[in-house]
């Protein structure tokens, strides 16, 4: 009682020094990124807090004009939505279509050219941003008491630096941590740290190491040509000095990172390092009136969730009937968010949606399993109540995060390329069958309950946190003003080296002028003794 | 208000579930570690845990005929009352009248041989418990939930790995991180992470970098000797196998460090790590009504305490005298926790005591300054509290500590056996008419108290929570599985290595193959041409 007493207090009396509320500027982001981001905006909008939304004038999910409790700050980007579609259509059927036909070799070449024939898009957007004049002119005027951003969409951390504000970074992974090691400066030894997208875990042998350790390299590698070299360039050529936009990300004050234990392998972390895993996650509401009907239809069967996340919304017509026969074989009631045509094998105990309500469906206590592209929202929906996973990863960090759901014994995963109807139906009855992977998914749900504060209340605190103090410099390690060199002690070992090597060195030389001394007196004795 | 409500649903969910109350066996300690340690199981006691510690027949601070809401278990240890303060009275008249006048080498043999030479107290102590069947029947049939220990007491993780319940561990720290790093796994690079005791910031030169490469390296060495090689052949023969000490501490679930980024300078950390510094710390209670009067008198002037904590009682005439005079030509009002003789420089503005209520004098808002020794406790409720402080530090963590709160702008320092009236008179005038003090140690106290949790509430939030899941396994990183050579990768770099060198050595003796036949064929040519 005085535990839960205290920290009310606690909370009362900072949400009392925030009384006025702060003024939070919002760096643009797309998909599910945006999607995460906005439940935490919409709290803070209820915090008293007022949010204003760089929002491009081409985007595929994000809408200035839509009624909402941020406020939006439009800007013009000189792409069009087609081009914008398009390349998010070419990078998807390259993951879903193409990658599983390739060698290692070829896949990290065509994913390569892929990034680097996109990155002008990035710089259109932030054009669009820091190249305008009322615009930048509009976010100087805004007073703001902070940059909130996603650092996989770039120019947040430009956007503070030229304000003068405090730096608020959201992000999910980057690949191969690069962003969290190099700019972050988190520790990440490749022996137990899996690199984001991998597919290893944090129990490796030795040739997943080998493996980890050349990921990281190649990833380091294909970072520099891909992003670093190019947007130095462009943050120097806007600064007018050279500008290393790492460093500048490096000066965020928090980094929210968007996993947990329940869902992420334990890792080492820093102070300003929280990890807020699930941030998005709510209690289900009661489904609608039809859907409800439906649901409690299926008995004590149960029912079986689908979905393919926000960006695939539809399959080819061979894939679809494939899918829907191994459905038609299950047991339970399947909702199926699909908006392609109706598949031929469809069963009566299928139903498809435009939309479903995701979170409502699986906090429902009839929901037995969760068929998922493997996203990271979907994932943690299904681990704040408890759900076993079917993944059919395709793209991103889904591949990578079905791998940690597997490991940790919740999910069985089908490759899309691959799976069969028999595999696909082998896969949701084992999920439900066998009693581990709902034990599992309870534990991890109970891990992802179990801790001083709901993600949302933590980021929530970290945000205001630095809005109060202008920052929170006292939790950024020294490590930022290190050169990589310093960082790993490289130059005092080779003094200490070198030290070394000069004293035996000066041992020998000793041992040898002494050596020659006897030889010569023992020589001039015995020449004497001769003589 | 939604962010308080859902923490306190959050809390209330989880004292539910320990509505029953665990049962928490708490490893022997001493001194300041047993002072700090004494609030937090009063409130895990208040949370309805039933707390039973383990009380040696001889200890200096530890008394289980003491009126107490803890039960005590008894146990008796083969070392007289006199034969233990006799340790500690040899310790402390090393650090304070003699260091100071050895070079780092003396120091270094000298404080080797003063450990060495009282290792086999610790076993003595540790027999009272593991060596005693009664002892070691009780505490089975005693069913505990968790053992919680301070690991500079060592026997703690043994008894919890014989007893077969989880362990959470308590530090303040350890010479070097030894047992941080060793044992717990949490990395710490010496190029930005200073040893404990190292007197070093985390700002270093490349000298203070190499003098803490070196300070690691000759603590893991004094480290090895004086405990690693003899307590694991004290803990095999106790198993019966061959058992690593450093393994066992290891095992624990969670270590409650017992520092925070308002004390230390920011590092990394790890999952199972949390930092609780000022664990102990509470508000201030009104003082008796003679001391409130006297604090009264001392007008707009303010007062200044003055302890130099629980081992050290008095100090020499000549030392006593010295520093009277030096308090005497304060304009403020001293209260002086001494129970030596009076000193005869002794001003009208200075009162003796046997012991004050440290805590509430430094909460009075009467308090310009504490003249400390500089023990973690006094420093983390003189940041509570927000006031300066000037050290005279001594043994231990002492100096080390007093180092960090001048870097952080909040201490300055006297050396005890160097100080004069004049310079201690001066440090205190400093402390309390130079702004930048004051100022800094508010800074220190906001950060200390804006936070998401009260360190004590995170202590009983993760204790609990070990106790609820028995375990907390989900954080623990697999570098525990890892040797050390696998940790850092050296295995792997080692075969890149190797492929390089074949790599070059094929590439060599390729061309050095075509260059022959080069040369062979131009020779026979040449040959050929002149025949």
């Amino acid at each position: 009682m005085e535990l839960r007493l205290s920290v009310c207090v606690l909370l009362l009396f900072c949400a009392a020094e925030n009384s006025n509320g702060g003024k939070i500027l919002v760096w643009y982001s797309e998909a599910s990124h945006w999607i995460n981001m906005k439940p935490l905006l919409e709290t803070l909008v209820d915090r008293g807090h007022q949010v204003t939304v760089l929002v491009p004038s081409t985007s595929l999910f994000m809408n200035s004009s839509e009624p909402s409790r941020f406020q939006y700050e439009p800007f013009d980007v000189d792409v069009s939505f087609e081009d914008l579609e398009k390349i998010f259509e070419t990078i998807i059927h390259f993951f879903m279509y193409e990658m599983d036909f390739m060698n290692p070799f070829e896949i990290y070449v065509t994913f390569y050219d892929l990034m680097k024939n996109n990155k002008n898009i990035t710089f259109k957007f932030l054009d669009g941003v820091v190249k305008s004049e009322p615009i930048m002119k509009k976010l100087k005027e805004g007073n703001y008491d902070l940059l909130f951003a996603d650092p996989i969409y770039s120019g947040g951390d430009l956007t503070a630096d030229i304000l003068g504000i405090p730096l608020v970074l959201s992000l999910c992974f980057s690949l191969g941590n690069n962003l969290e090691r190099m700019c972050g400066q988190l520790p990440a030894p490749p022996s137990f740290v899996p690199g984001a997208a991998s597919k290893l875990t944090d129990k490796m042998d030795f040739s997943e190491r080998l493996s980890n350790v050349l990921f990281y390299a190649l990833q380091d590698v294909m970072m520099e040509q891909i992003l670093w070299k190019e947007i130095d360039k462009y943050y120097s050529e806007i600064r007018g000095t050279p500008t290393s936009a790492c460093e500048l990300m490096g000066k965020a004050d928090i980094w929210l990172m968007r996993t947990y234990w329940d869902f992420d392998f334990p890792r080492p972390l820093l102070p300003n390092f929280k990890f807020v895993g699930g941030i998005h996650c709510k209690p289900a509401k009661p489904l609608p009136e039809e859907m409800e009907e439906f649901v409690q239809s299926s008995g004590d069967a149960g029912i079986v969730v689908f979905s393919l996340g926000s960006m695939v919304k539809n399959v080819s017509t061979e894939k679809a009937n494939m899918i829907a026969s191994a459905l038609a074989q299950l047991p339970q009631k399947v909702l199926w968010r699909y908006s392609g045509q109706k598949p031929e094998t469809l069963g009566s105990n299928t139903r498809l949606y435009n939309w479903i309500p995701q979170n409502d469906l699986l906090g429902h206590p009839k929901t037995k399993a969760f068929i998922t592209h493997g996203g990271a929202n979907g994932i943690y929906e299904a681990i704040y109540h408890g759900v076993p996973m079917v993944g059919i990863p395709m793209f991103g960090d889904q591949p990578d995060n079905m791998v940690h759901m597997e490991a940790k014994g919740a999910a069985v995963t089908v490759k899309f390329n691959f799976m069969t109807t028999e595999s696909l139906r082998d896969a949701v009855n084992m999920v439900i069958n066998n009693k581990s992977y709902k034990e599992n998914a309870m534990r991890l749900s109970k891990i992802h309950h179990d801790r001083p504060m709901s993600p949302r209340d933590e980021a929530v605190f970290w945000i205001e946190f630095t809005m109060r103090n202008k920052g929170a410099k006292h939790l950024k390690v020294q490590a930022h003003e290190l050169t990589w060199y310093q960082y790993h002690s490289l130059d005092v070992l080779a003094f200490l080296l070198i030290i070394d090597l000069l004293l035996i060195f000066i041992l020998f030389k000793s041992c040898s002028f002494c050596f020659k001394r006897c030889c010569s007196s023992y020589r001039h004795v015995t020449k004497r003794k001769i003589n």
